[in-house]
């Protein structure tokens, strides 16, 4: 097995810029159209733009709360400093619900802040955790391309077709399924990427085709339904996708229509491949069964920038995620290493039993 | 086999009134947020509207031009009557190049024109062929639906996925694949429809769940990624399409993502039906091989409403149909009665040996 080293390309734009004392956000609500950076000099400010989406993707995040407690430490009086930064964290963790990586980060800048005795001294190392959690979360991107390329050994440049945004935006530099694709655009072996346009939320068409063209790296942009009639021409090699939750077994919850684009791999002789980080694992969780699936509000199918595109008060099915199967998973790919055809076991070799 | 009448149920809104000396056409460009109703006073006008999509499906649109010819004969000057007719139906034909119904139904009118000597006989005489083309289309989808419902057999109310509008909207009245799902509300057995959005025209959003709504029939809305889902869930009994062209061996070319559904259908153990009238069925074509597809200006993706969702300049895959094969197909039926597990002895012992 070669063991692949990072090529040099593009990390891809990275969603937060970090300045000692404020911290910078690339408002991707805004995307494509417009890119605007907001300044966030304090916890509070953090906290917002986590809760008003100006970043999203459960990796960006993690890092960007844990930027949000060293502003809390930077900013805190000499007196009452312990209580700020304490009431910073809990305002982060309230910013949103259910990401797990923020609660994860928030959990590694705790630990750090209760080891401090002054406030020097915490201002420095929350500083420093902060940084540090940013660039391990880089380094494991980069880690999950080589072994996704491992995987692959593609003996000629492929064609890939991937779902929703798992690049850069959506991490602290170079993306996890995006990550993939672009280590195989550094090592020229990648003909172009097929994005699905993702809907309701077009991640797909705003963020990654954007991301992908500012970066010279060849999209091609379609309906989600049109993903099909694409490996029907032989026109996929691959399916790289992220994951929000993975279970025991290796069943994957992601981005409502991934389960679909499993079966047409599986049906089509395609091969499909989830890649996320580690901390993506819940090995507590037997299965995809338990996964609960979060349903949004039928106002973002109803309608469209706020111009109704269906009659009023017409049912809406907006499932968030959806279950795909640990059996239609040709790869999961993590910066420990590749689960090929997933199941119980190899999931335990790679990530240890259940402690739950 | 039980053969079942027509319940009293409603034909839908028909998208076009005749009134003898002018059509009125719904514009459905504007559905769901306002109802209106363009009238046409002549051929000219009646081409233009098709040209601009006023009205769409191809049924509803060779209905439309029919009433075009005979508004021609209706307002022509008794001198020059018969160019002028002849000019209506060259503008006709021009209005849409690619809706094979359009130049059925000019052909029909065409004949009826040569046989007439004197204005007055044309003009009555065109305008009865054309309600005769416009009747004759609502009884075919009167029939399909009964034949349909002989194929389903439903021991119990069934819950159906459909995708695009092949509706009263697209036709003369009543529907084609929402025909079937009409006649299962009118019999009591109709759990909900299912509809697809259909990106990226959104027809089921703007034209299926608003004719079904107002006709009272349970619809709910999905995202095309989120079909999967409600198949894995158990919660689809019956998907069913229309087509816009079957080949001798009973493959169907129909709107972009249909193919999707019928692979996902099969995996799931889902029935997969299409419902479309004999004059879409091409005996002279040998397999869906031979289906040219249309594909179109990208802007439909990277633009909704006017505003840019996606990079100046990102290369779309914007294809508008797509092509299943006939081995994923469980019945094609059209008003001839319906053809199962398609193949192409059974195409030829309802439709005849190819003519080509």
């Amino acid at each position: 097995m070669v063991h692949r080293n990072h090529a040099k390309g593009s990390i891809g734009t990275v969603p937060m810029r970090w300045h000692g004392d404020r911290l910078e956000l690339l408002d991707q609500r805004l995307l494509p159209g417009e890119e605007h950076w907001i300044t966030a000099d304090g916890a509070s400010a953090v906290a917002q733009c986590i809760t008003d989406m100006v970043v999203r993707g459960a990796p960006a995040i993690g890092i960007t709360a844990a930027y949000g407690v060293a502003l809390a430490a930077r900013h805190a009086g000499a007196g009452d400093w312990k209580s700020e930064v304490e009431q910073a964290i809990r305002e982060l963790a309230a910013s949103r619900p259910t990401a797990v990586n923020l609660f994860w980060a928030l959990e590694r800048m705790d630990g750090v802040f209760r080891d401090c005795d002054a406030l020097d001294e915490a201002t420095r190392r929350l500083a420093a955790e902060a940084q540090a959690i940013h660039e391990e979360d880089l380094a494991a991107n980069l880690a999950m391309a080589g072994h996704a390329l491992d995987v692959m050994n593609p003996e000629r440049p492929l064609t890939v077709l991937t779902h929703c945004n798992t690049g850069a935006l959506a991490t602290g530099g170079y993306g996890t399924a995006l990550g993939v694709i672009r280590r195989l655009h550094e090592e020229r072996l990648l003909t172009v990427v097929h994005a699905d346009e993702t809907r309701p939320w077009l991640q797909g068409s705003r963020l990654t085709a954007w991301e992908l063209a500012r970066d010279g790296i060849p999209v091609m942009l379609n309906a989600d339904g049109a993903a099909a009639a694409l490996m029907a021409r032989g026109q996929v090699d691959w399916i790289v996708v992220g994951a929000d939750r993975i279970t025991a077994n290796g069943d994957v919850a992601n981005k409502i229509g991934t389960y679909s684009l499993a079966v047409l791999a599986r049906h089509h002789g395609v091969g499909f491949m989830v890649v996320a980080p580690s901390s993506t694992v819940d090995m507590a969780m037997a299965s995809g069964e338990e996964i609960p699936i979060e349903e949004r509000d039928g106002i973002e199918l109803r309608e469209i920038r706020g111009v109704p595109v269906s009659p009023d008060g017409v049912r809406v099915f907006n499932p968030v995620f959806d279950m795909t199967p640990a059996h239609l998973i040709d790869a999961i790919v993590t910066e420990k290493g590749a689960v090929r055809n997933p199941n119980i076991t190899g999931m335990q070799s790679l990530f240890g039993a259940c402690k739950g």
